[in-house]
């Protein structure tokens, strides 16, 4: 297959200059597009997961309106433990509610490594559909959640400020939190791989709770689960690793084989570069709140972003997830200051 | 006054060599003590905070089970935001509840800059009970929360996993987030002067939420007003500054005329040692959530901790505040590892 027309994005993680940065935003299809709200109030989260024909649709809907040069399909890190055999649901005003959570080794025999295709074969067909929408004009990103990042919902049953109980398994039962992480681990690596086969031209790791960890003990927990699937993805695709508040983490990561790591806003551009080396590609971080800001001022923000990050070995986006009720033209305006980028002379 | 018989805290605020480092746990007296739970079960949040006898016992609790080396007033961030003339309550399940929260320029003009005997006079009251109760055996630490850390609360409302509206005042209404810091820092220095004149022997400043904050805005709407307090009280009392999440600035810090500096799990003993200079005392950072661990693993992690931070220019504590399921014996085992410690020869 050739690749897509507007290439810059697989430009920018295979480190070729760009004339800009390629700019995406991580939950980019959400709650803050009036067209997503109006799927929204006539299907439940877990069936427009489901149903192709509105994921498909759901991931599209920012392309059209703004122009990014990705697209990541619409879906959640939750629909692999739900095909693991555990059970999780989207209750309003709580978001994701694991009624029987892993606690001990009996909890998980229950847990399998399933067949993909039977269990997740909806995410394949939902990528063909895309596919076929994004007519070759931009690539398709995939994604799955880091393992230690579902364990923390499958353990603790639900979003929590600190996942004390996923830790405290972790801390008490070590073998049953490895045995866990390995179940998920080799999970994600089936699934990522049908996925690269069904089309995506990258994938994406969320590790949105490793941040949580000690050094030492992301290293033990997630890390070396991530590694896992690095190494196992990354003759097929690129891949790009996320880990929130995870800087302590930034050289190892750097060393991993990843095509690209996503940095926080936490962390300055300059800083992001000097604990990675200043070889690889790195994507983010402007802080999700900042869309607040009016677009002029945003707009400002960003080019300073591009500025420091530099425009090589770059993917401009947030440091974290767009926020629900940020105003639409100020995604825009976020969007429009990257392709309005040049380099200052 | 004499310094207490047992001034190794004070000892390593200042810098001085010592056999053994001090060790006491943010929320020490808290919710993991059966002994609090009883007081608890009798007397609500507020009263708890405001009747200086029961305040006065709550603090000495943990010194008589375990034996730290400081006691820290029991009390609450929020009384200060309810001496300026904001309502807070305290909500089972819910936790800090602002019925009324600061939204713009018009709710700003009800918070004042309080009368602080007037209004915290209590608080003055525990500290004099407290102090007999110590009987001059160890130090009293008072504290305040961070001017951002306060915003965050009387802007949101609540506790929030993002403190979205708080960062939306501040990036949309920058003039009012700003009257609003400068009201909150105005009161803290006049009450943490008041504290040091009843009698604590330190002051630490708790910025719980400053890693919300990229760099750059953490300058502009935390460090700045951190700095006022630290400039205004450096002179009467040991300052520690405690930042959650603020790796990024603890170089600013370093210089910042605080005597010591709080540091967080993630920040590694080395690594924070390097990006404060190796000169400041430095205070931390176990994992709250590694208390879960069998109390024969805490005091080897223990062990190792005081190791890589050095036992000189460094308190023992926890990265953020001990959590109410953590079993008795497990924080024994802290606080007993650390009057263990022999240095390795």
């Amino acid at each position: 297959m050739t690749e897509p027309t507007n290439n810059l994005f697989l430009k920018a993680l295979r480190g070729e200059s760009v004339s800009r940065p390629p700019v995406w935003m991580m939950r980019q299809a959400g709650r803050y597009l009036p067209e997503f709200m109006e799927i929204k109030k006539k299907y439940d989260f877990f069936t427009r997961c489901r149903t192709p024909e509105l994921a498909s649709e759901i991931t599209v809907q920012p392309i059209r309106r703004y122009g990014m040069d990705a697209a990541i399909l619409f879906s959640d890190i939750l629909v692999v433990p739900q095909a693991m055999n555990i059970e999780v649901e989207m209750k309003t005003g709580v978001g994701p509610w694991l009624p029987n959570p892993i606690r001990n080794a009996n909890d998980l025999e229950n847990v399998i490594v399933p067949d993909i295709n039977e269990t997740l074969g909806y995410v394949m067909d939902a990528i063909s559909m895309t596919k076929e929408k994004l007519n070759n004009e931009i690539p398709l990103i995939g994604f799955a959640g880091s393992p230690w990042t579902l364990l923390c919902y499958c353990v603790q049953g639900q979003g929590s400020k600190n996942f004390d109980k996923a830790k405290e398994l972790c801390f008490t039962q070590p073998e049953v939190a490895h045995a866990l992480l390995q179940k998920i681990t080799d999970t994600t690596i089936l699934y990522l791989k049908e996925k690269v086969k069904a089309g995506v031209n990258a994938v994406q790791l969320f590790d949105s709770w490793g941040g949580m960890l000690s050094p030492t003990d992301y290293q033990t927990f997630s890390w070396q689960y991530m590694q896992q699937i690095i190494d196992a993805l990354k003759d097929d695709t690129y891949v790009i690793a996320f880990g929130k508040g995870c800087w302590f983490a930034l050289d190892t990561m750097a060393s991993s084989g990843a095509a690209a790591l996503g940095v926080d806003w936490t962390c300055a551009p300059e800083t992001a570069r000097k604990l990675t080396g200043g070889n690889i590609t790195l994507q983010g971080n402007f802080d999700p709140t900042r869309l607040f800001s009016p677009p002029r001022e945003i707009k400002k923000m960003v080019t300073e972003m591009i500025d420091a990050f530099g425009k090589d070995r770059y993917i401009v986006n947030l440091g974290h997830g767009i926020l629900p009720n940020i105003p639409i033209e100020n995604a825009g305006a976020f969007v429009e200051a990257v392709k309005n980028y040049t380099v200052a002379t």
